[in-house]
């Protein structure tokens, strides 16, 4: 409400003057002769043109398909791991587009980081057997999931493997860990002696690198993980009719990839561009980035196998999974009826870290009134395997936003107010990398946005940014439907009420580093958001797609199963492109401090509830911190800010956020700096440092811990307070 | 040179785009219908007005002083040691006269503090005594100044006293530690058992913490400073002739107060402005912020009774000092032949760390056309005792030039195009407090200044403010000259040869943490510089003018040994405020990037001769280093820039300091985090961090901290890529 006002008052201001001027000197003069700067400093959005931007973004008359398909076809038709052939071909193909002469960008790079990565031995494939004690083999995990089709059958399909988990062949009793978070670890010890099992654990709980991090100190040697069709395919396990190719469901051989290590960014590099500037490859143990034993992911159908056959006690119900048999601790190791009685379960892990060239593709529309200041779309460009959704979907979107955009540009219809900078990263599955090692180059950015695609929106982003992703989704027809909104589609999904707005949809914050997002949010305090189409989960428990990360992950997959026609796309390319024109072009960014502000309050509201009367009795007083500056000083503020220029209000609402980062607040989270949306492991929905100190100290009791959580208090007070000055009108 | 020629290609631009205006539109319209804002658009420094403040910084008719004088009087009245009543004396005082609606300035205000400071007990003064071994006391440290005037017999002149040494009695045989360096104890270790020794030291050579805190790890349980004759009087001893209220020299009996504390800002709230959020008393020990051991400072006339009766052997030639007898290193203890022969030397210290409320005084004239962007000036305000050139010299020349700028506010002559902001800093003298906690808590500034006063200028910054100095410094006089500027005075007593500019005055960096400016470079990374007139250092070796933190730094002393006439004053007054108004309101700031390339490439030269070939044997390579992107690339990238407006010139000049800032660079230097200018203690004119790490790599010969050598270049490179980029033209 308060910005709408501001935008007001300004525009009318600006507009007044230029009408005096006219009026003054005459309509008769050419007005070709106005100094240029004079008819800049005014430019703002065209709505005419968001209107040709959304037309543009076309569907073909020929199959009513978006027409962006034939970018996602491309993109997929061969595995693009990073580093890869594949990836290089992606590469190119990338920049032939964005130099296009007719369709493409001002221009467009490559830029190269040399990056720690992890791959298995293409020549000794990593190896899970069931051995007895004469060490003959009983049985033998599959080494590449099943194939349907060519896609699954091309000799670039890597094999599933644990990135960074480190090679060696231990061997052992093996016991299920449900999850392997730090409690199921701390439960199953209470039954059985871990010293030299291995663990099999499900995805789900806790981070992939936890799995193996939690379980080491009880005496783990080696842990598998796999995906319980209870998590992922509502329980259905069958491939003659039920799973992929019959349906969206995961076939009993696929395995999820993924990286196994915990920060973003090159982890040799830390804090630094990885320009060959290697620290030490100890970092990487020293810093516990990485698991400190063997992990291997398998599939269900291999993990069936296993766990049914494993004696001791049952687990607790809410450990069980969609397996028809009951899922038992292990005695460790397998039940007496079982033909693997009395055998272990080996890993021979041959995976081996390198550092190799990974590129970020880089491409620029220059602003043509404030060039240096940036607005950056990215997506990640590498894959495990052919990557359909994740993340050729959101690369199809780009491509086709920078097509029209570009084709504007070049037939001199257009040219942003700002510089939009586009980045197709590299090295994303690895952890992050190429977009951290981009953010730890650079420091003045405005908003970043990704995309990926299916039944509804979803958003996440720092609170500011809502107003303008709820402005472009009203503007986007939902897929299949002419006359429904983005927008009102959406809110039938996810809503929630908003005490200044009424019913709006739902929106996520960026907490944690679930994708690109992280470095800009976390480490720069960059304002950002990260918008795709998802599916209905109303009609699903799958954690997540279900291809996720496997070798399924295909065109074939995509078109079938998660956007037949690809209209989601298509919105999702309108809904995106209508955002980013909006920050690039509008005179005084659409960032809404006054949204920013409802969100710290509910933080705020529950940090009260959940701490305040345990707080007192520690003689820590939260009273003192929200008089001295918490949501309400925050909010006064705001509502006193009246500066009278746009550049002003503009450099206000772009430091918003980076008011927000104290580098000495979370000595203990690398690359973690914005106190308001740092990770956390408490799982409230308040201030990460302060719900991570609390549970700590409340678990303790010690007095040096219940000082942190002071601390924290203090490092939030300060921030917001800070925020709130930044806001606040020029002393 | 480049910024002159974009200087002027700027101008010419704006200034033709206005000319197209007029001669288009016509002249015959009135001109005062112009849109405001066009006029404030080219505003730039005028040199009329530059003029009318020189000659507005006057000279008395009726004494031929500086008009300050009074100033100076009135503000070295009473003592006002921080948060004293005369502290609070001196902040109503400034507060009126920034608040005086004929003279004073658009705003001012109190900003409070609460910080951590540290003090004697009047009631139960400090002691240090020589007692035998039945416990007789032979001899009694003095336990205040010798009067001369009244200003020594103030009831609020504080005992002299290590602020933040604790309170305690130890007791033990003497020995003397020179300047308690670690190499100093190092040594003596070598020829005395420490253990339970009291160590007499001097004052320099080593900061004032470090004399205990490299001592205890020896067994030295409590520690004696004084001021060497040799180091601050050139020998002289006797105040019936030689010493104050003779000349500028020390009397035997004054002592230099001073904080024996390590970092720089209120130690209980590290990182965060101190605003009763304190973390924990423990803190203070837990990050060894304070000597572990009781400290009391001493006159040389104690300091001679005790350390000519030493026994043992000899101390070193370059131990030896101004007293006219040898100094050996103690038996420990007393010579048999002493009358204090087999006695101890016992400190009773009282005192007592307590939190209370400091002030700083700001005040603002807010800027016409970039209110949002600020230039600040500030000095500190609390004294030890009279403080009459420390701070009060500086504090008197800040008022001067407030009264006269203030002046042209109120008479609607002048208004700046950016805001000053002026800061009048508490708590300076306990660990530059009051300056540290208002950047703690702010992060849009642009510069500061400092002053003192007395033969010649003294200048130190970073390397791109040297150009507005030299600038400025040649438009006043120097005192006692009408035909000399200060800047040919200047480059008569300090001159060194440039590349670039041929021969110049020398400037100073701003390593370390001498002063105010320190928060402002180091934790926040802005272009800052520290002014001053200082004595010829041809004519004595004094470390310091002598009477610096004693009783005897008064207005007589001043006004007698220090600037008569007060003409040097004027001079830094009128230099200062000349600084002040073209950073205040030049078009383009005044901030030269080929000055601060020079400097680089100094630093780089002066690395690759001293490490290059040691780390090539350790396969380290800085080749690798300067070719992607040291100095070479920064000044190409310089030489390249050719932005077209103002503001983004100004942004680019503005931010390049704060490029060089690494939080994470110096994780065992608290507060410090400009990778150039960080505090070494290697003691060689070239990068900190790579300096000091290799030190310690070429001592311990540890991979480990090679691998640090190599971090540090990483860190380095990246930095200067990062400042070259943030000066190249927007991609």
């Amino acid at each position: 409400m308060l910005k709408q006002a501001l935008l007001g008052v300004l525009c009318a201001a600006v507009v007044l003057s230029i009408g005096i001027l006219i009026g003054h000197f005459g309509i008769s003069k050419s007005s070709s002769s106005e100094p240029p700067w004079m008819k800049d400093v005014v430019k703002d959005v065209d709505e005419n043109l968001i209107k040709q931007f959304l037309s543009e973004v076309k569907t073909s008359e020929l199959d009513s398909f978006w027409i962006g398909v034939f970018l996602h076809r491309e993109l997929t038709k061969i595995p693009h791991m990073a580093t890869s052939p594949g990836d290089e071909q992606t590469v190119q193909f990338m920049l032939k587009r964005w130099k296009d002469p007719d369709s493409g960008l001002d221009d467009a790079w490559r830029q190269e980081y040399a990056v720690y990565l992890s791959f298995p031995d293409p020549e000794k494939p990593n190896k899970v057997t069931v051995v007895d004690p004469s060490d003959a083999e009983l049985y033998t995990v599959r080494e590449k999931e099943k194939p349907y089709y060519d896609d699954q059958r091309h000799p670039d399909v890597v094999q599933p493997y644990a990135a960074y988990a480190p090679a060696g062949h231990p061997r052992g009793k093996l016991v299920y860990a449900h999850q392997g978070k730090a409690a199921d670890y701390e439960l199953l010890n209470k039954t059985v002696d871990l010293r030299g099992t291995i663990a099999i654990t499900r995805y789900g709980g806790a981070g992939r690198a936890a799995k193996a991090i939690n379980g080491a100190p009880y005496g783990v040697v080696g842990v598998l993980v796999y995906t319980d069709p209870l998590d992922i395919n509502d329980g259905l396990m069958s491939d003659t009719s039920e799973t992929y190719p019959h349906s969206w469901y995961l076939p009993p051989s696929g395995v999820e990839r993924g990286s196994y290590s915990i920060p973003f960014g090159d982890m040799l590099t830390p804090y630094l561009a990885a320009k060959g500037n290697l620290v030490s490859k100890d970092m990487a143990t020293l810093w516990s980035f990485i698991p400190p034993i063997p992990v291997q992911p398998i599939g269900f159908e291999d993990a069936y196998k296993l766990i049914c056959d494993l004696g001791g006690d049952a687990a607790p119900n809410d450990w069980q999974g969609g397996f028809n048999c009951t899922y038992n601790y292990g005695g460790p190791g397998f039940n007496t009826d079982s033909v693997f009685n009395n055998s272990d379960v080996k890993l021979d892990i041959y995976n081996h870290e390198t550092v190799k060239n990974s590129s970020n593709v880089m491409g620029i529309i220059r602003g043509s009134v404030e060039p240096d200041r940036y607005v950056i779309y990215g997506n990640h460009r590498d894959s495990w395997v052919h990557g359909a959704i994740d993340p050729s979907s959101g690369t199809s979107v780009m491509l086709e936003i920078t097509r029209v955009l570009g084709s504007m540009v070049k037939q001199g219809k257009w040219r942003p107010r700002r510089s939009i900078i586009f980045g197709s990263w590299g090295a994303e599955e690895f952890g992050l990398i190429g977009s951290a090692e981009y953010t730890e180059g650079k420091l003045t950015h405005v908003l970043r946005l990704n995309s990926a695609a299916n039944a509804t929106l979803r958003a996440s982003g720092v609170p500011s940014v809502q107003n303008v992703i709820f402005q472009a989704s009203q503007q986007v027809s939902a897929p299949g439907h002419d006359s429904l909104s983005v927008y009102d589609n959406w809110i039938k999904y996810s809503n929630r009420t908003s005490p200044t707005h009424g019913l709006i949809p739902r929106m996520g914050y960026l907490t944690g580093a679930g994708s690109d997002y992280a470095a800009f949010v976390h480490y720069l305090g960059i304002a950002s958001m990260d918008i795709s189409y998802t599916y209905d989960r109303t009609k699903t428990n799958a954690r997540i797609y279900p291809a996720y990360h496997t070798a399924y992950d295909t065109f074939d997959y995509a078109s079938k199963y998660i956007d037949p026609g690809f209209v989601s796309h298509q919105a999702v390319a309108r809904t995106a492109g209508n955002i980013l024109i909006r920050l690039a072009d509008s005179l005084l960014l659409p960032l809404n401090c006054t949204d920013y502000a409802e969100s710290l309050e509910e933080y705020l509201k529950e940090a009260v509830t959940l701490y305040e009367a345990q707080l007192q009795t520690k003689g820590i007083s939260m009273g003192e911190r929200s008089e001295s500056g918490l949501t309400v000083a925050f909010c006064q503020k705001v509502n006193n800010c009246r500066p009278l220029k746009a550049r002003r209000i503009n450099d206000q609402l772009m430091l918003l956020d980076r008011a927000f980062l104290n580098p000495y607040a979370f000595p203990d989270q690398y690359g973690f700096r914005h106190v308001i949306w740092a990770s956390s492991s408490a799982g409230k929905p308040t201030f990460p440092g302060l719900a991570d100190a609390f549970a700590r100290a409340q678990s303790s009791e010690e007095p040096r811990d219940w000082e942190k959580v002071h601390y924290h208090l203090s490092v939030l007070s300060q921030a917001i307070d800070g925020a709130a000055s930044m806001l606040a009108e020029v002393i």
